[in-house]
């Protein structure tokens, strides 16, 4: 098993009862929840209420060997993964490594205009986000205070959602509160969509209350509007199908939420086994999600492009990876058992987006909801999947008196990871031993 | 106001009913309870339950403004203190930079062997010894598992007493129920002490108390040994006023508590005063804590070299910080009034160390507790100092969660904190990338 994300995760989860040895790789040595990934980038969570020790999760699992290593490649001829800690041989290999964002044929956006994907993006991003307010608070240049007042957030979907409504709280709440100098006014928080409309995977009413909700925030909401430059000073973009010059806005901070592109795990993989990684760098997989011509070898999750029913591609989902990843072990289980295996059949439990504090839009099947309701059930769903116990109490506690204060307690700038310190931890260590 | 630790925020909380403008310059954005940082190191608690947000902290002090820079100079002649935000003009000066550990002339061992002063000193530790654990793991070499189950502590004061309780309780319970394959017989944590024993600062019966609780916890305490060599994959050290080989542990952590250098704004400020700094860079002050020929500078905390009643140089410990930035608070105010200030007065609040869970020694005044009781009244006393209630509430359930269940929730391993990723954040994003 490669990957201890949902997907990877629920497999082994799965495999409890079953007679095999599992050895589960993973480059971290936690289970990162995602979905919240962006409560810790804006201050409201501490990176150890989303992430719970991998060894802690699965301790007592007798056939479970937990290898903290990156893997390097994949020699499915002998059946064996190669890892930075030695080679580890497989009767049956389920990998499951996620995605990134995608940057459309510019990877150098990414420097400028960083993603949220991992622990270290969201401790990256907070860094960022707090220091521009730090940083317009000490500057003396109004142009400069402006362009550090001014973020904007790439892509409509659910995590570009989510990141602009935080933004927009922070500008409402935080600053009021903590930098009289500045006001709700001289904070600029845009949000960039290609398509008609954010949350395109909603039905349209509830995109449009999300838009409300976000502009009520102070989120100033661009739908049909292509970026078609970023660098360490701001954004540039231009409507859809417009052949005018792209407008420019100076921004101090851009955080990026569009696009999906597989791990590079993904390709790897695809290439061991012969076959072709898809335009967003997913491998291609069966009914089954097993691979063509390896029946040992299956990709699950966002790093693989599984088929549904209806012959739509399956969204990246959470829900997807799990349901997959409990395929996967009932797959392995019924094959020892010499039994055939039915296809892969996903049945979707909806989908939800918070927007701030007390409102999230959900749909789930026929049923809408959104305000105060949705978020109610939105915080009801999340607290529910959070994986340990002390996690769940902890977030509840800790969101409880977020909603009540209005703090962000979580807020710390950690050296290395601020706009200035590109350098990294490691020459930033050596900066402040000197100076203070 | 230079530094937001003790010292500083002690003053400036002081000074609030005084008819002053406060600046208070620091290089982060967050007050941190120094004396928790051990519990970051080991996975016990997260960053953000002992740091608190300095604006958080300060909110509606309208008399006083937070910058958060660095400072790169004094200019006394002029009054103005230089910032990487530019200058700052003052009236009164107070600075309180604080300390970091002493390597006593070989700056070079600090990269294998780190001091835990700061938070990113708290990070790295605790990727340092969970990666650690992992790598054992994964080691099929017998002397690298080996080597990657010692752990070295140098110096036995109370923090290093305190790290090497927290090792030692790892090695104990964490060892056991997540790496089922290694034994607490596997795993050796030293104490180097140069000195007779263990917390020389305690009465000599709490010392033996101290090293009998350490070794039940399975820590070697070697008193009366000098370090003569670190490199990456050791320790050598030889005992006190022998002139044989030294003897070499091989280890694959080594943590630093011991000796005290001011922070490099001490000697800065001592040459921009015309003042020579003292062996270990501390600035010589007054009786009321004032430079000699700037009646208007002030130096307080760890950084300052001052003198008690006794003729004695003062501890570097938080009460004395605390004590110091209230006594410069009502010096400033005192002299607005016109009237002339006493000396500074030390009073001794007593002194407390805790060992492991549920295990600690105290000393206050004729008082001697230890063991549980001492433990309750360390517990008590440092939840009461805690800054901010969230941050109260939260770490005392979190320790309740961790006394009754003896899990460490909070051990994750953030990128560029791990023994091999010495090149910091920025590159290991990059690989991050690339392979997952």
């Amino acid at each position: 098993m490669v990957g201890g994300g949902f997907g990877g995760l629920s497999c082994v989860r799965a495999l409890r009862e079953a007679p095999v040895h599992v050895t589960l790789i993973e480059r971290t040595n936690y289970h990162l929840f995602q979905p919240l990934l962006y409560q810790v980038a804006t201050g409201g969570l501490s990176p150890a209420n989303i992430a719970a020790p991998l060894r802690g999760i699965l301790r007592g699992r007798r056939n479970v060997h937990v290898l903290q290593a990156e893997v390097t490649g994949f020699r499915l001829d002998v059946r064996v993964v190669e890892t930075s800690s030695g080679d580890v041989p497989y009767d049956t290999l389920v990998v499951a490594a996620g995605s990134r964002h995608d940057y459309f044929g510019h990877p150098e956006w990414e420097q400028f205009a960083p993603g949220l994907k991992t622990l270290e993006d969201a401790i990256g991003i907070r860094g960022r986000v707090f220091s521009a307010l730090e940083r317009a608070d000490a500057a003396s240049d109004p142009a400069e205070r402006k362009r550090w007042l001014t973020f904007v957030v790439v892509g409509g979907g659910p995590s570009g959602v989510e990141l602009a409504g935080q933004l927009g709280e922070i500008a409402h709440d935080t600053l009021r509160r903590d930098f009289p100098q500045m006001t709700r006014e001289t904070t600029h928080v845009v949000l960039i969509e290609a398509g008609e409309r954010v949350l395109a995977a909603f039905k349209e009413s509830l995109s449009t209350r999300a838009t409300d909700a976000l502009e009520q925030l102070g989120v100033r909401v661009r739908t049909r509007t292509f970026v078609t430059g970023v660098d360490d000073r701001g954004v540039e973009f231009k409507p859809a199908g417009d052949d005018s010059e792209p407008t420019r806005i100076e921004a101090g901070t851009v955080l990026w939420g569009a696009g999906m592109r597989a791990s590079g795990l993904a390709s790897l993989l695809a290439d061991a086994a012969g076959l072709e990684a898809d335009r967003s760098g997913r491998v291609p997989v069966g009914a089954d999600l097993t691979l063509a011509g390896h029946p040992e070898v299956l990709a699950i999750g966002d790093m693989a492009n599984a088929t549904g029913e209806d012959g739509r591609p399956l969204p990246g989902l959470a829900t997807v990876a799990l349901q997959q990843g409990e395929y996967a072990a009932r797959l392995v289980t019924t094959r020892l058992e010499g039994h055939a295996s039915p296809r892969f059949q996903y049945r979707s439990r909806g989908t939800m987006a918070t927007i701030g504090r007390g409102h999230a839009v959900a749909q789930i099947g026929p049923l809408r909801l959104w305000g105060f309701a949705g978020w109610m059930l939105w915080l009801a769903v999340h607290l529910m999947q959070l994986v340990t116990f002390q996690n769940r109490a902890l977030v509840l506690m800790q969101w409880g008196w977020h909603y009540f204060s209005r703090s962000r307690s979580a807020r710390l700038i950690v050296r290395g990871t601020s706009n200035e310190d590109k350098d990294g931890a490691a020459s930033a260590t050596a900066e402040g031993r000197a100076s203070a």
